[in-house]
């Protein structure tokens, strides 16, 4: 499927290549690496994205410059590669102005469900990530045009699309491409595990403690919660962003099936499920209070306040929990 | 080296294989791969250690049976081989042991500073982890020995002595190794790492939650501090186990070179020194207090009381720091 790729896009003169709004380490690693793929090639490459660049993968844009979509730049652009979204919708204001102005357009990415609205489709579920697959873009051509820069942005996304190399999605294939990485680029896994994990404010920490002294089991153990307030995050100087990945740790405690971070940082309380068993589908459990997302990942939103919330959403789980012990 | 170690280990009818003491996923890991390295080709192997396993490593001794070193058991041995130490003293009650009645000794390791004491030394600084030498044994020898039991021992010492294969250790080799134990055993990463890594218990969260409150940065945001006190883990009914890898939060905070976690748990205060730099040395830095370990990663003790420790130990990284300033 490469080939076909690796051909149509040597027909165009400049490409724009989109990352995912909000982005994240795999998207924006993909999409450096596919931009200095195509100029390696001859094919002048803009890298588009909607959104700020969370400050910890900053550093890859010192590998290629990623800019706010503009009128001036995307008409220069005769097709459009996009990256790591399922939809055109993923790619923020880019869904409006194709409609205005269809030209060619190339989807490479690794969720479920892919949707219309690419002239060429390549959806791999089974990849770690989109990086692994923009390495077969490479591998396909020529693989020497790998250069590090290339390997670090493409590591990148491997390493946060997998939780580091842990989930279920990593397979002999990604360790070997990640291998291969390292000794293209030249680098140890430290170079790049640092700058985007070890990259932490002390006032993230101190948030992270408050939010862990939350943690509780219900349900006889099988449901861990755990919660942050404004006034957290207020009293730590922190916002939202800085709670990205507390759900981990609620669901880290051994023998529960499912954990929760309830957010209540005013209108309301935003919430994200995690199940970490094959019986517990927190998908079908967002969706009881209009919510929604994957089997093992989802999230919902509940009108508050935050007491009432976390028993009527542990009461949800607890219901589907009984009827796993029917069955 | 290990054609030489296969051809002795060969000779020996009974082997006594030790993993070092306070064990941890790389010692117990190679430990049980080694025991089944040894049963497959004839030899009977006992697994000794003295003291408890891990809770989160004890699914490996339903892998091969780790039992306390007695009297009985040790004179049916007749030879030793000594895993993950770099010194007899390093295998507990072992030491005593061989000096009443000594038996070829083989140790296999990758800590720096081997000492005198072992008949055969295997020692590799630069492996990732004991558990890739372990690799070799079969590598060797016949590859088929190795089986999912073993696949998975092997793999959980790279993990757990690699932090999640991130540290600078890890070489292209060492991914190629955690690749070919995912084919041979047929598994997938999130199998080992949640028995390892999301086991906690909600007790060793929250104390988790009141360390992290303690960090502080000092020396113009280079150095970071973490503490812990019996009062912490006698109000979150914790041990020191509970403390493993709690050094990696300090180690997270952006911009710093070093962080020690300091434990004050009555007969003075232990510590972990870990670098993020290659400026920061913290073998030397514990050298000065008596303690040592690797460049990256080491550990000291001192008499206390917890402030003058800390005032101390920070003061010791910030004449290196100053003297890395000036050349």
């Amino acid at each position: 499927m490469f080939e076909e790729l690796v051909s149509k896009l040597k027909e165009h003169r400049t490409v724009g290549v989109y990352s995912h709004i909000r982005p994240d380490g795999d998207c924006i690693g993909a999409q450096v690496a596919a931009c200095r793929w195509l100029e390696k090639n001859g094919i002048r490459a803009f890298a588009f994205n909607d959104d700020q660049i969370p400050l910890n993968l900053q550093w890859l844009t010192d590998f290629y410059t990623i800019e706010e979509p503009r009128e001036e730049t995307l008409k220069q652009c005769d097709a459009f590669l996009l990256l790591d979204g399922n939809s055109p919708t993923r790619f923020g204001s880019y869904a409006e102005y194709m409609e205005d102005d269809p030209k060619p357009s190339y989807m490479v990415d690794h969720h479920p469900d892919p949707q219309d609205g690419f002239d060429m489709t390549i959806s791999v579920e089974e990849a770690s990530s989109t990086c692994e697959l923009i390495f077969h873009l490479f591998l396909q051509n020529d693989i020497k045009q790998l250069d590090s820069k290339s390997a670090k942005a493409l590591y990148t996304g491997i390493l946060t699309d997998t939780g580091s190399l842990q989930y279920d999605s990593v397979t002999p294939e990604t360790m070997n491409i990640a291998s291969e990485l390292l000794r293209i680029g030249e680098f140890r896994p430290n170079v790049v595990a640092e700058k985007v994990f070890s990259n932490k404010r002390l006032n993230q920490l101190h948030l992270l403690s408050r939010a862990m002294s939350t943690i509780k089991l219900h349900e006889d153990n099988q449901i861990a919660t755990m919660y942050v307030t404004s006034e957290m995050l207020e009293e730590t100087d922190t916002t939202n962003d800085d709670c990205e990945g507390f759900v981990a740790y609620p669901l880290s405690v051994a023998g529960i099936k499912a954990a929760i971070l309830f957010k209540d940082l005013g209108e309301g309380v935003k919430m994200s499920l995690r199940s970490k068993s094959n019986e517990v589908d927190v998908n079908k459990w967002a969706r009881e209070i209009g919510g929604g997302g994957h089997k093992k990942a989802s999230g919902a939103w509940h009108p508050g306040p935050l007491e009432e919330t976390i028993k009527e959403v542990v009461g949800i789980g607890s219901k589907q929990l009984a009827e796993i012990d029917k069955s």
